[in-house]
């Protein structure tokens, strides 16, 4: 077995040495036989180390995005890709959201504003029911955060490809509902994997359609937002606000609009970090289902990118 | 019946006269004959005005404290005082404290400076369950506050006058073992009533109780807090942070330091309002209650001063 996580390794091999004590596992770094590799556990990879893998019988994402490993050229054929599913990130964009929620409904925007200006004016508290989320993606983690702010007192929509039932949430589902979705929804929230549908997906036209006075939350990949777009609908005030832990480009650059805007709290791709742990016994589960011939849970269609 | 409310008079008659129809209902700016009032609904009453009041069989504060009504040098004696329960708030409370102790828990205290700084580094993220909230007061709001953030995954314990059960939180009761209390808690929540025991219970000596790097959070009653010596504990690094709704004079004085304290977040007294629907329902069901001799919910014990 072979990792490959962005100087995380050592963490990464104590674990699943743990896990798996009979497995020999290498990390990137050290001297091993390509040909003797049979599951890859990565996370941003270095460019042509695909390639070297002849006889790989998996690969695992150490994340819930994948296109990491989507876009490497030299991926194997018909070798199965799965990504993790929850392993403690759904906890966590939970609470993140709940914060990011909570901050445009109980105007906790507004209130940082009035403290930096010295203006002690209490405003009418809303009612949490009458403020309408709605959550773009419902896998492990959108449907997680969807149903825990329905249950903290939220009107919850949710959008995804295919339709979802789920309780206590209005489901919405492929493209040709997703004007009807926006223009009922008060705070969006983009849990989207990237994927070649998904990309810009929300520019000027779609963000439009979003009721006025608006927020945006998105804790999922930076580049499903076009960011002048997003800018220029913060500055006309058709949007009240965003509360962003990604951008298109991270660490985002120094000059960037982002970091100054009054619209915007921003936090630095923290939302939700896979736990080791939950990871580990996930990636063992899915090397003893794909040993005895089964599908791996949380396993990758290539054609649709997730 | 009287309704003295601070120019909310008109909303909390009209919604007491569809209510209790057959009532008759002054506001305090009408004419009327005090003796003829039975019952009596206030909010900050004019000083001296309860003195008229010689027939008054209850009077009902409109919010969850007390201390504006015991302090009126002419209140009535043996006449119940009864005071709101929940009546909407205790929602409101847990939308307040989920955001508040998030705000520390999940670091956003330090990404808001972060941002400022124009500084991209995320920390490790946080497990939920290391972090120990400590609610002061048990009562319908510090209660429901405490069993949500249990719920969320933080571990809380609870402190009270009278020793409470509660499910999921460990309850502490008594002076005694406010110290033990103070020392496991990494944030602190007060929603004690302000009476003779709690004013300016929480000094330096009972702050400097909190393990180092605790946070505190309080929108119950500015004068619980010495505020002189929570700005020393934070400035000299003991505490992480506050995150207040209170404070000693509302509204803030503009020269006063909290202001533009780096470690302290504010709002101006909108944790929660009282809601005038569950609210007028409460007051009429605690006048039958009287009007049939029985003892109304929400009663105030005068000697311990809630």
């Amino acid at each position: 077995m072979l990792i490959a996580a962005q100087g995380e390794e050592r963490r990464w091999k104590e674990a699943m040495t743990a896990r798996l004590p009979d497995a020999t596992i290498y990390t990137q770094d050290e001297t091993y036989d390509p040909a003797e590799i049979d599951f890859a556990m990565l996370w941003k990879q270095p460019q042509g180390m695909m390639k070297s893998l002849a006889n790989v019988r998996g690969i695992f994402s150490l994340g819930a995005g994948v296109e990491h490993v989507l876009s490497a050229p030299t991926l194997p054929k018909n070798v199965p890709i799965v990504r993790l599913e929850d392993a403690g990130m759904a906890q966590q964009m939970v609470e993140y959201h709940m914060y990011a929620a909570l901050h445009f409904m109980r105007d906790f925007d507004h209130y940082m504003r009035s403290q930096n200006e010295g203006d002690w004016h209490p405003r009418d508290v809303a009612e949490i029911g009458d403020f309408r989320v709605g959550v773009m993606g419902l896998g492990a983690l959108g449907a997680a955060v969807a149903s825990r702010l329905s249950e903290l007192g939220f009107t919850v929509s949710g959008w995804s490809r295919r339709m979802k039932a789920m309780e206590g949430v209005t489901t919405f589902a492929g493209a040709e509902t997703l004007d009807e979705f926006l223009g009922q929804t008060d705070i969006l929230i983009c849990l989207l994997p990237r994927t070649g549908q998904t990309e810009g997906l929300l520019d000027t036209a779609r963000l439009s359609k979003l009721p006025g006075n608006a927020a945006i939350i998105n804790a999922s990949r930076g580049a499903l937002i076009v960011e002048e777009d997003l800018l220029r609908l913060l500055d006309t005030g058709h949007l009240r606000g965003a509360f962003l832990d990604v951008a298109v480009n991270e660490p985002l650059p120094s000059s960037h609009p982002f970091w100054n805007h009054p619209k915007i709290r921003l936090t630095p791709h923290i939302a939700a970090a896979t736990r080791i742990g939950p990871a580990v016994d996930q990636i063992a589960e899915n090397i003893a289902r794909i040993d005895k011939g089964e599908t791996p849970l949380g396993l990758v269609d290539r054609d649709i990118g997730y």
